[in-house]
């Protein structure tokens, strides 16, 4: 049973790292011991150990020890082994880059389906949309493509920020920027605002946490989709 | 003699379209009646028609007549013939991959290097620089590589925005963006703040307009230049 959550950030303002998803993963990663973290986003250019860190001091909180991918020789099995996977954010491009660079893709992918739950946060959640063409990153280095893991078949638009009343700045918000999506790609996609999170349960797929989310689908004025939705209608 | 003008934007607040650069480009566009427009970038999905009005729009005011590239059977002979040439600003990642797709961007180059003047704005100036690595653009089409014109040799991030103080959004700010940058690249960014332009004359690369630039060197802390800085130092 495919068991993921796909959570627009991390960390939610004025709270600690994963803090507010805790009692979440507690359940969510109820079977594992241990977590296998995928550190490859790095964010800031921060090393996977130190970022490794950062992840395994969350965990400790609930009782789960965390060993980063970059620490065994064999990144292929040590999927195929984990007991729980986490992605972290940090640059969407970065992270892409290392997966095509490893080949892990559809281990990742295959190791999800066979059950092993999933956690992706920020740039660790756009990897389970199709493609990453809807990241907010900026574009550091070149991945050999943008097409991702497609475990929904919509695209992620993590951090999602609405308009700012009034501002004076020419630069496009982040609305306008999808709808540009959508003159060249027809895939949905949602904006999922910090603190809201898109649980998968084999093929139910469900809006959670306090917030509502804003969906933008090809052809339609976008719109509001209230928590506990179901999002089985998109794709 | 190289002439170039790289613009952070077309448009600054409560002003109309070039309306800021209009008594520059009278001035850059001096020996031009006719000025080629790139209209690749389509900003929000507009077509290459709509697009090449609001410029022939713009110019004509200053008494230049305007042709869209995408109008030429050849775009490689209409760029050699050009008596100017603007690069409009949307989307810097379709505007690269059109430019790739039609095998431009030696011609412009060529043209460039030989004389004939040049304005960028916003991802019409992204691609003056080594690479679009520092574009603030969504990657909404894959372009086939992420090099460019290389006029200048450094990186350019338009429409540079300061910080916003007590901001409790969680995305990454410009500035750790092209941190981040900095942990894979090593070439230069210019962060143009909107109303800003590089001028190049020849060798000469000069900040112009009333506001500063911000600078990020490798390895350095970012820091500020004053506008008429000569810019030749960096590399």
């Amino acid at each position: 049973m495919k068991s993921i959550i796909i959570a627009s950030t991390s960390t939610v303002h004025g709270s600690g790292y994963l803090e507010y998803l805790l009692d979440e993963l507690k359940i969510h990663f109820n079977s594992a011991e241990e977590i296998l973290f995928i550190p490859y986003a790095r964010p800031g250019g921060t090393s996977h150990d130190d970022y490794t860190k950062t992840a395994a001091k969350a965990f400790k909180s609930i009782g789960k020890s965390v060993r980063g991918l970059h620490e065994y020789d064999d990144p292929k099995t040590a999927i195929r082994n984990a007991q729980g996977i986490f992605t972290g954010g940090g640059n969407t491009f970065v992270l892409v880059n290392q997966l095509y660079k490893n080949d892990v893709l559809m281990s990742i992918k295959d190791a999800i389906n066979n059950g092993v739950p999933y956690l992706g946060t920020s740039a660790g959640s756009n990897i389970c949309g199709l493609t990453i063409n809807t990241t907010n990153d900026m574009p550091i280095v070149y991945p050999p493509s943008f097409k991702t893991l497609a475990l929904v078949p919509f695209n992620i638009n993590p951090h999602y920020l609405d308009p700012i009343p009034n501002s004076t700045h020419m630069g496009e918000t982040r609305e306008t920027r999808i709808k540009e999506f959508h003159a060249f790609n027809t895939q949905p996609v949602i904006g999922l605002r910090e603190g809201s999170w898109i649980e998968v349960k084999n093929n139910r797929l469900t809006l959670k946490g306090s917030l509502e989310a804003r969906i933008f689908e090809y052809g339609k004025t976008p719109y509001e989709l209230p928590t506990d939705s179901d999002l089985g209608f998109l794709k």
